[in-house]
């Protein structure tokens, strides 16, 4: 059914236009562009992002560059600019096809003296060419004969709220087309853009070049009568200089072999992929519309924000899809979106682990910056693996008192984490070739870092992590994070068992490696040893789990008691307040059993799962939380539980449930949702010996089907649907 | 003699690019234009700025906006675009003119293929009309003919420094006018701007509206022949929400009543103006023609700099002439560049003090805020007088460590400084009106600021002020600077004086006033006990003041073991290092015996001379620093050392002595040297009894003319000239 393949509002909300930019952003894997008006409106936040294309800027330190936008096209009906800002919209929709990525919008609009006209836009950005995108406006005067005049261009004004990373090197014509040379400021990444603009009428059509400097622009005047079209065709290409030498040449090279209209032939090109795309990693559920419309929406967003063709960059937080984080990279990637790419798309796994292979020269900064051996992962990371977390952020209530924040320092489990996707992505993929050549470097030089920065106590004789930030970011500069330690434990015991398995599976290449790391035999022992004394208590009394040294002994806080409430309960209490009570912002030791499941005795995690679910705040904590609280509420508490916090991720972004959609899609969220569907539902655990499923469908569901890729072999569940039962 | 009217280069020095941007910088009071070219030039910072119109941004809290640029002409010569940065450039002469303010440019230019033209470029900001600035443009080709297409437009894109401040409300044409309706994004200010484009040539003239979004252009094509000319003339206009209702309305007004060629009736008006300027305030050097041009130039920026019709506005440090401190206004407005307008331009002066009258309420939050009475004046001040200096700024060498900036914190002798320029504008007017109305506020209000300030020191019986930062800055956190206690001291004597002069001269206002602010009678008396007990010290066997408590316990460095050097005491030894010696970045003791020669016994003034001189950075620390040890050294010192500050005051922007006059003109210098050659050269002296004079020439100078306003009647000095001898 059509619609359940596609997004759609009927009437324009201008108080949800940001949200809505993200909810309907396009993309192709190289760039992402958000569901903004060809035509302008005010306020709106349109932009371009292409991955990997990173400037500097104060305080955040490194944004993704807004590129000139290829969207524009300004519309003058009869004299009167069309704008939804102005005159009257007497029918308007919009609608996602997310089996296709085409966005079509659909306005009847009365100008303010009265002409009425239907308007349609059309547009995607190719997957079969990703530096290609293509957009159509067909407009029909309903009451009125006359003028139309459209105009578009490229304007190298483009800025990234306000703040302009572009530096022009030239403009010009190709006919009708018009091309932009730029440069980002700092990071000097070379970019040319060309767009090619075709209209149909029936009358004559006038052009006009407009060599306007920063901003080439082409206008077509034509006459129009009632009930007939005029239609633009504009088709953008983009290059930048991390593509190839000569980027401007290779934008209008794209353009100049298309034919003058190449939409069909565009699209017919773009669906293909897309349909390949979805046969690979669609999920069906039948028996609940919300659900299924909901799992495609947001797979929609990872498969197009995933690099293809690229292994120098990651999929930010927010994806391509908005200004949030700034396209900072953080654990989001390695441990919540992941999964989905290393079950269905394991190529693309393999690029985005790859970006932090190459990225290990800014890790091993980090680690010798801070007094560490090996390789640390910074909290986030955009362009070159550098630390980039903002370290310190104005305080809107008192300007002398900057806001600390401690993430970039003392968040460290990222670098475990990086390597539990990097161990994921081989025990599914089998690919041996990644192992041996980059994910053993990650896997070895972050097992370097553990083994320096864990810090011996000598008189409980084991190793500690003091000051550290876990999974629950409502606490900071805390002792013993129970994730923390035990992701290190788990990681230096798969470096030792590394050790072996390379020098088994390829003895030259193992010995290459370790000669140039320095890694001799004691290493593996030592890591061995170390990895047996970490601290990583068990409570026997009451089989809890401490999320850190003292959380039994902060304030406990009755969540229900504080409903109803629409904000964090951060917000709520105040930072330091947060902070001294047991309330988790996102799922923490519980996060621990899911990643680890087999360090855990099943009655223990029953004990722990119960008492820290009590304590999270899963309505307006972290948008990371919902679904791996609803994956360990299917096998450890109920199925309401589990359904309630399913749809709440579901609905991150569709709902806006956190009213931040606006700054871009909740990736982490969109990608928990689909292990909560698969591995929370559908049941799919996997070890070194194979894949078991032990379904539990929520009691509405009358068939969920899926696909996943077992070491080369793709597989396809079926679920409870006609073929068969719930097993 | 024209050349001592006029800054010339005879050579296109790319080097030097950014430096003669500031040099070449025009204005009219109301607006500021950097000498960028009309043509652009890669990496020019071109920038119009109009006083008042400050938005928010990162870090630096506020700044002057850049409007869209006036000047952009792009030239295209048989098809070759017009850049001194590609073909041959066979000569090139720029001149302003400090007269009139006309910046005339003359190029021989061969293109890249070869053809030559002569173009000779010609502007000015009209100083008759603030809002209009006009410029012509005459090209005529050497040795070839053929189309000539000229450009010129408005762009919306203007940003400061790669940060955007405008948002786009409308744009549109009027004939051969084109317009922009901006706002400011934050500070939500409008501004209309317009421009209209005559071209004259031999041949038919193709003219084209280019209405690119944001950027509106017109564009012209004509004919050319070898020996013949083409001409443009571009008048522009410029009108802001501050200035009147509907700005965009006003500016086209203003264009629309003009002759499409009005380059010579605008030319005769604005002449007209600079003619009266200069009569007001020349001063005319003989014998010196280095020091002759140099004190017009810095007069110049001083004038072009002074807000005529505004009493809400302030000079910045840097003028309107380059991004340096983004327009904020210091001490450096009422203690180095004030004195000039309060002698010659007493209305400027008091629009000056105004508009620290006006912005009263910001200062009132600054005390209340850091737990003051009062009004603290902020040490940064920008559109509405809140403290705006910088709290913490990006460590370049540190990402986790940012610096924190204390001026703006405890850099208190600011409000002093404004009190004091209050006092000698109304010792030199006699300005009634404005004491009783204004500046009496602004004395009374900020004598309860030192009073709550002040800390009583019980065991000494004496009040003190610690933990402030004096006008050396290479010593902050210090206890008891002279400076600022015997400012403070000076400050409540005053205040209590005015208490009982107003109650003499208008018995009703005082009431009002009094009444009003709170004050009573016994508010006055205890100002003046709280004068008298001010920790005032000098050591009665050195005859030293101590600049702080300790000071003369710090390190004692010899400067002259420093040299040469080409940077400052604090570059060369850091910042903690320069803090714990004795070097100063400019005066401070010799500064208070500056301000308050009457406190300081003529004997202890010697003393106190040597031994400071000896131990301040002249070379490379403040700006401010020459011009007062000019005077100084004129009254203490010798006349070598006199003439040597003089010098390097004259030369801080015209030879760019600091390497930092890109950032814009350093406007308490402009001011310091008029000071230095009035008060020091020219001995001029004034109290409440009257002027004298004690001249000092410099031995070689043959004859110092200057004028000044003593209480409503205009004072003419002609020292050493034909007509006399130096007295």
């Amino acid at each position: 059914m059509a619609e359940l393949w596609t997004i759609s509002e009927s009437s324009f909300n201008p108080e949800r236009i940001r949200h809505n930019e993200t909810v309907f952003t396009q993309g192709n894997g190289y760039l992402g562009t958000r569901g903004a008006f060809e035509e302008f409106y005010p306020d709106e936040q349109r932009a371009t992002f292409v991955h990997g294309v990173f400037d500097d800027l104060p305080v955040v330190f490194t944004e993704l560059v807004n590129f000139p936008d290829w969207l524009e096209v300004e519309i003058f009906l009869d004299g009167e600019r069309f704008s939804l800002a102005d005159g009257e919209i007497l029918a308007f929709e919009r609608h996602l096809d997310l089996h296709t990525g085409l966005l079509t919008r659909t306005v009847r609009w009365r100008s303010p003296q009265g002409r009425t006209t239907w308007l349609e836009f059309q547009r995607f950005a190719s997957l079969a060419n990703v530096h290609l995108a293509c957009l159509q406006v067909i407009l029909t005067p309903e009451n009125y004969s006359g003028g139309v005049e459209l105009r578009s261009g490229l304007d190298a004004g483009a800025d990234n709220l306000g703040f302009k990373h572009w530096d022009w090197l030239g403009q010009g014509f190709d006919g009708q087309t018009c091309w932009l040379k730029l440069r980002t400021h700092t990071t000097e990444i070379e970019a040319g853009m060309a767009t090619s603009i075709a209209v149909t009428a029936d009358e004559d059509i006038e052009t006009h070049v407009w060599d306007v400097h920063g901003h080439p622009t082409l206008a077509f005047n034509t006459q129009v009568s009632v009930g007939h079209d005029v239609r633009l065709e504009k088709k953008a290409s983009i290059f930048t200089g991390r593509d190839c030498a000569d980027p401007l040449a290779s934008a209008r090279a794209e353009l100049a072999h298309l034919p003058e209209h190449a939409w069909d032939e565009l699209w017919q090109a773009h669906t293909r992929c897309w349909k390949e795309e979805w046969q690979r990693c669609d999920v069906l559920i039948e028996g609940d519309d919300e659900a299924q419309l909901a799992i495609r929406f947001n797979l929609y967003h990872l498969l197009i924000a995933a690099p293809r063709s690229e292994e120098r960059v990651s999929i930010g937080a927010k994806t391509l899809s908005g200004y949030g984080y700034r396209g900072h990279a953080f654990w989001d990637t390695e441990i919540f979106m992941l999964p989905f790419f290393t079950y269905t798309r394991p190529e693309i796994a393999r690029n985005l682990l790859s970006y932090r292979f190459h990225n290990l020269p800014g890790a091993r900064d980090k680690a010798t910056t801070n007094g560490f051996s090996g390789a640390q992962y910074p909290w986030e990371s955009a362009g070159d693996g550098r630390e980039v977390t903002p370290t310190w952020v104005p305080n809107p209530s008192d300007r002398a008192n900057m806001i600390r924040i401690w993430t970039g320092d003392i968040e460290i489990h990222i670098s475990a984490d990086i390597v539990y996707a990097v161990w994921q992505y081989w025990l599914v993929s089998q690919d041996d070739e990644f192992l041996i050549n980059r994910g053993a470097e990650i896997i070895l030089e972050t097992a370097r870092f553990w083994a320096s920065r864990l810090e011996w106590n000598n008189e409980n004789r084991r190793y500690e992590l003091t000051d550290v930030i876990g999974p629950d970011e409502y606490h900071d500069h805390v002792d013993n994070n129970a994730y923390t330690n035990h992701l290190a434990r788990w990681h230096l015991r798969k470096a030792h068992w590394l050790g072996g398995w390379l020098k088994e599976q390829n003895p030259q290449a193992a010995r290459q490696l370790f000669n140039r790391l320095g890694l001799v035999e004691e290493t593996f022992s030592h890591w061995q040893q170390v990895a047996d004394h970490i601290y990583c208590p068990l409570d026997v009394e009451t089989g809890l789990i401490e999320q850190f040294d003292g959380y039994f002994k902060r304030k406990d806080v009755d969540l229900a008691a504080l409903e109803p409430r629409t904000e964090s309960v951060q917000n709520l209490l105040g930072i330091e307040s947060a902070n001294d009570t047991q309330v988790l912002k996102q799922p923490d030791v519980v996060m621990l059993m899911y990643l680890l499941p087999e360090e855990i005795d099943p009655a223990v995690a029953q004990k722990n799962y119960d008492y820290y679910t009590a304590r999270t705040d899963l309505t307006y904590g972290s948008s990371l939380g919902p679904s791996i609280q609803a994956i360990m509420a299917t096998r450890l508490g109920s199925p309401e539980q589990a359904y309630e916090n399913f749809m709440r991720a579901a609905r991150a972004d569709l709902e806006d449930v956190r009213g931040n959609a606006g700054d871009g899609i909740h990736g982490a969220s969109a990608g928990g949702l689909w292990q909560t569907v698969v591995f929370g539902f559908g049941g799919l655990q996997v070890n070194v010996d194979g894949w078991k499923l032990a379904p539990k469908l929520p009691k509405h569901w009358k068939r969920l089907a899926f696909k996943f890729a077992w070491r080369g072999e793709e597989v396809s569940i079926d679920l409870g649907g006609k073929e068969g039962e719930n097993t």
